[in-house]
């Protein structure tokens, strides 16, 4: 008889499994596959292990604007992958050192949910029933895989790739189509660029980069046309062949050839198979449906991270562990989503939090929006050579506090944690104007922003 | 007839000007040299110029632990030079159109306070009088010069720089001795050290990095002990002639080779020859005296910037300006100190904001402290091979706040900007756990260390 079960080892899973057992609970935690889930061993981590290889070379590669030059540079991808793999394994390791220190158990197999009986609830894995008080549910979310002709086949060949497979390609593809250009879409579409790729990105919506603010969106796209990959939005791919992708833009029939397509148009909660009809669970559009307290409709079992739908990023996953977590122990705590960061690691990097234009808009808000060009910054100046770096902020009126920061341009994806901060402790613009920014720095560009409204 | 006289154009003074003016204000800005002050011109801006060429510089002679691979990298020091002036006549040029579309008035000369008669406060230049109500002085400060045998006679000779002539360097020296290992001294040392140079530091007390907090300033010493740079600690510089640098250590005489010397033992303030004593300006070991206003002990004369001494950073004169502006303008406010960030620009950079371990102790906080290696950011793994990056958190047990916080590793500089929002907004530790830091990010190490607690 455990305290908790938690079903799923990825940041939301093993997070509350740490949390909860370092308060002396007796915990069970179960994994089918890998411990760290998808963030750690086929997203968010993997990733910026090529990005950052990626920016190094890049900066090998332009350095004669710095004062540097080399011959002969060339990047290695398969030894990026390499690395990418000695990285994964580090951290994993330390995820299981963490669980075995905080005594966490950790079981590997497929969990069935089974009963609730007497405030007990049953759970098998492995042919064995576990028993608990309370249940988190952090089973994760996989890529959507839609039903257009030639994507199965692909997926069977290699010839299409999701964001699993495409992490351990050993050969870089001479040509690449990026189905979707969302966050997982524009890394690689980034990665794969700078390496020397041809990279064509095929988007439905009329913009990439998901709900990110309009203004940060088509001036990331310009950078990345300007760096030589391609966009085609508005655009709905209809077919996959063994070489080229169709697709439909503006009722035209289009084609682009492709050695390798990545196929990155969303995230589909894992909610199937895992017994969540034995408990009468609520779903909702594909997620399970949970209050603030991130509790479904059946008390004491909890469900955290992408498969709950929504902010599906690991960090949202863990706040949402944590508040699951407290809500087990008795604490009050509930979760909120308007300060929740987004960044996307392409070169130059992008960064948000809080409402966009158009969603502040949206809501009816009376707003100021003020942008600015990152050069209002000294150290961007110094360190980004006819950089286009961009801020946006949003300060709601009434309240005249800051409820958006937008931005675009190195560091942004460090700096964003400040404004982070500000949005989730409602700071007044007065109170920010407070803040001693350090100088020379990227972030001062938030306070430039602020005193010119 | 003006409402304000602003001495001096460096970041306290063009600050205070450009925000009393947007306010309606009729405001001259009097200035001996450069627009931009020492910070623009010969401190912060260009040395963040230098430093990131040989951060990439040192980004492609380690390319091959990330996979990238290039022959006959080389760092060409006189064009980084010539960047760094391009760099810096485009952020001066900024700061004067800013001025110029404020309406601010500029004035190039020798300012000279005379006297203060019926409320009017008289300002000399270029032999005119110009009057005002208020007065801000922000002419701040110069490298110590220190009477030393042998260092009047090198500075003549261009065998002993300052943090001026350095910058201007167009043949980089084969072995500098720094003397003085503070933030200047470091980066200068950091710089030469990348590009090749074989350094020495010399610095007269136990440690670098002045009150750094001692676990990471011992650190740091350690990172560039192992890039190859000589510290000598406890060493007082006796004499100085045309290729050594004489110091005592331990009651021992060393002495050590060099074909340039940085002199950077520390910044004193300019209040000489301003005519301070005109109105009975109240000094105080060197500096100008003021209260939390930023006024001097004469009403309507404010100081800002390095001439009231304390911590001489262009961002604390910054918050000073706007302090001393707001109660000219009759709005309350007034200067803290308690959440003032602190970064050295080194490769790993260093930053740090409230109070260290040791200054905790000696105001007799009960405090606990945490220290974790940055390893445990996932995006520092993937980022640094082998690095060796730490943080230390102060939290003050009685309030349950964070009152310090102290990083090495890259990014810490715009990092710090988060913690100096948690530290002046007096954050709670169960507010910041509250938080949705961004996945992964090396910001994330600030919430492991809370959470570790």
């Amino acid at each position: 008889m455990y305290d908790v079960i938690v079903i799923g080892a990825g940041p939301g899973g093993y997070l509350a499994a740490e949390r909860i057992s370092a308060e002396g609970k007796k915990i069970l935690l179960i994994e089918k596959e890998h411990i760290g889930g998808v963030c750690l061993n086929e997203g968010c981590i993997p990733t910026k292990t090529l990005l950052y290889s990626a920016k190094l070379y890049d900066g090998a590669l332009h350095g004669d604007k710095y004062g540097i030059s080399a011959r002969d540079i060339t990047i290695d991808h398969s030894a990026v992958i390499d690395r990418k793999d000695k990285v994964v394994k580090t951290l994993v390791g330390g995820v299981s050192m963490a669980l075995k220190s905080k005594k966490v158990e950790v079981i590997m197999g497929d969990a069935q949910i089974k009963e609730k009986k007497d405030g007990k609830i049953q759970v098998e894995v492995n042919g064995e029933i576990k028993e608990s008080t309370s249940l988190i549910i952090a089973t994760g979310s996989d890529s959507v895989k839609p039903p257009i002709p030639g994507v199965k086949e692909g997926l069977e060949s290699g010839f299409v790739l999701t964001n699993k497979e495409i992490l351990s390609l050993k050969e870089a593809p001479k040509k690449l189509v990026v189905i979707g250009g969302g966050v997982i879409g524009l890394e690689m579409a980034s990665y794969f660029n700078s390496i020397g790729c041809e990279v064509t990105v095929v988007e439905m919506m009329g913009k990439i980069a998901g709900p990110t603010d309009i203004t940060i969106s088509e001036s990331l796209k310009k950078e990345y046309e300007k760096k030589g990959v391609k966009f085609y939005l508005e655009s709905k791919v209809t077919k996959v062949d063994d070489k080229f992708i169709y697709f439909e833009k503006n009722g035209e029939e289009n084609k682009v050839e492709a050695d390798k397509v990545l196929l990155s148009i969303g995230r589909r909660a894992n909610i199937n198979g895992i017994g969540l009809e034995n408990l009468n669970v609520y779903t909702e559009r594909g997620c399970i449906k949970v209050d603030e307290k991130q509790q479904t409709n059946i008390a004491n079992v909890y469900a955290v991270g992408d498969c709950v739908g929504g902010v599906m990023l690991a960090h949202t996953a863990y706040r949402e562990a944590e508040v699951a977590v407290n809500n087990i122990l008795g604490k009050k705590d509930r979760m909120q989503y308007n300060a929740v960061p987004s960044v996307i690691y392409t070169n130059p990097e992008i960064a948000s939090v809080g409402e966009s234009e158009q969603s502040a808009k949206e809501y009816g808000l009376d707003i100021i929006v003020k942008q600015l060009p990152m050069q209002y910054s000294g150290r961007y100046v110094a360190e980004n050579e006819g950089g286009s770096g961009i801020i946006k902020i949003i300060v709601d009126k009434k309240w005249n506090t800051l409820i958006g920061v937008h931005m675009m341009g190195n560091y942004s994806s460090e700096i964003i944690l400040a404004a982070a901060t500000m949005v989730e402790s409602n700071m007044n613009i007065e109170e920010i104007k407070k803040v001693v920014f350090p100088h020379p720095s990227v972030g001062e560009i938030i306070r430039e922003a602020i005193f010119s409204i």
